[in-house]
């Protein structure tokens, strides 16, 4: 047994007027709910500063400067990093980056019990459009304010377990999960925004967008043998809704907690790094089963490429 | 819509006293109730004309020769195409297949209407293990009998659509479904054994088995936009239980039909090839948003190599 106690620390919605230390006293508060309970990593949203910007259109993506972290951790999040230490808490944030050169990125840390950054991550899979799109219900321009993270998927060793990062819509591709698997990836923790309904089409609801979310998340935790802590930032925005659906899922695919709300909310769950060895030994021992040589279209071409 | 009207034709148990000619007249029944429902491909399991032979151990691996077919058509499959053809139906079924040089595979077909072999495949992810293995409860030997398939995943343009074929374990690698989607499949047909318990985990029975066959088959159509349809020979086979759970997948990755029973079963629904156009236009069009200078990994190592 390598046990870890996961806190899973759902945000309820963020409004653009509100402002990051309101935030911050939130996320404190579930860091004290957690203590409580002896967690041991407390994991929070995308972007768990501020609202899910990328809905906002801006011509001027300077003007989207005011949603970034030019520094981490900065005056608004001192007080996380500072309390999680005192508890002994590791912790896991996104954030948006910009970087001294200018870069912006949509990135997450990972934070060890002694207060150091153990690992950094930026999104690779960025959804949504870099133009003003009139014929989406809503904007989504993750590609406008965001480039594609330039960081790969690594893995980070932490307290005696692997760890692995990704980021809301990176749960969709198989790709995100091997690249963490075959580096042994024993925890994903990943947060997101993701919209309850689709802005191209209008009769996909919450049921569905949550049944592909929990799919994305069950497969990659099964065909990896990994545990993976999906949580959400999630209700209203500025009229604008999120679904809620923070979850913890097993080695096996199991979802094993699962938030009941859309608001600020804890969900908790012991992991035992070890239930991850049948899997990997057995039915994904990549090393006796994985046949490379058949698989050079997943690196070799971007696209679709039909054959003649 | 280019829509297909499919029929999943579940087998139930062949044992090992069942003959071919046996065998095919109940895939040939099976024809005729679809025939009558005006099906346009219908679909055989994995294996389809013998028990699961892998099974049982022989020490010389010549001696399970029995259970291999040396060209195809064959006398016992004559009727089978022949009576396909006379229907306008496509067909789909597996073998284990012995070539004129002497190299074995778990083989699979895929039928025209007219009556031609349009299409065949090779299985690539080969379960189990090479040598008898007696801490197992019983014995998986697609190892031993098997070489790993040496077609990679080819798609094949048939009636308007594009057609690709995996078998049973393929389906719980995502790579088979990418290299796949990569050619803009529509349509992936696949067969399967699956043992109703784990032969090395004798408390995962067929609650969980089943969970993990669907996980795979839904997020390989949904991450991939197509349909699948996955056929079972089910039913216990002299004393070795095999679990049904016949299924057609929609590009949504949404079970839509599904068999009920572990006997010979048809299940028919009609997809729509274009339904499979939104997701592969929008959140899966992977030319705008695959990452592929992050996925070396996937194709540039075997087994988990765990960063110092």
């Amino acid at each position: 047994m390598r046990n870890v106690r996961i806190a899973a620390a759902q945000l309820g919605p963020i409004q653009k007027a509100d402002r990051r230390q309101a935030v911050v006293a939130r996320m404190l508060d579930l860091m004290e709910q957690a203590a409580a309970l002896k967690v041991g990593l407390i994991v929070y949203p995308e972007l768990a500063l501020t609202t899910f910007f990328p809905r906002w259109y801006h011509e001027d993506v300077g003007d989207a400067d005011i949603w970034f972290e030019r520094e981490m951790p900065n005056a608004a999040t001192a007080p996380l990093f500072a309390r999680a230490k005192q508890h002994g808490m590791a912790m896991s944030f996104g954030y948006a980056e910009l970087t001294p050169d200018g870069h912006r990125f949509n990135a997450s840390i990972l934070v060890d019990k002694a207060g150091g950054i153990a690992g950094k991550y930026r999104k690779v899979h960025l959804p949504g459009h870099a133009e003003l799109d009139e014929a989406r219900a809503f904007q989504h321009l993750e590609k406008r304010y965001f480039e594609p993270g330039d960081l790969g998927f690594p893995v980070f060793r932490m307290h005696g377990g692997i760890y692995g990062m990704c980021i809301c819509n990176d749960r969709r591709w198989p790709e995100t999960w091997r690249v963490l698997g075959l580096q042994g990836v024993e925890m994903v923790v990943l947060g997101f925004n993701t919209p309850s309904v689709n802005s191209q089409k209008s009769g996909e609801g919450p049921e569905t967008r949550i049944f592909h979310h929990k799919l994305s998340l069950q497969a990659g935790a099964y065909q990896n043998s990994t545990w993976v802590v999906a949580v959400a930032k999630a209700g209203v925005e500025d009229g604008h809704p999120l679904f809620g659906a923070s979850c913890i899922v097993d080695p096996d695919g199991r979802i094993v907690a699962e938030s009941a709300t859309e608001a600020d909310e804890l969900i908790v769950h012991d992991c035992d790094l070890d239930a991850t060895r049948f899997g990997k030994e057995t039915i994904f021992d990549f090393k006796r089963h994985r046949r490379v040589e058949h698989y050079g279209r997943i690196t070799g071409q971007v696209g679709v490429e039909v054959p003649e």
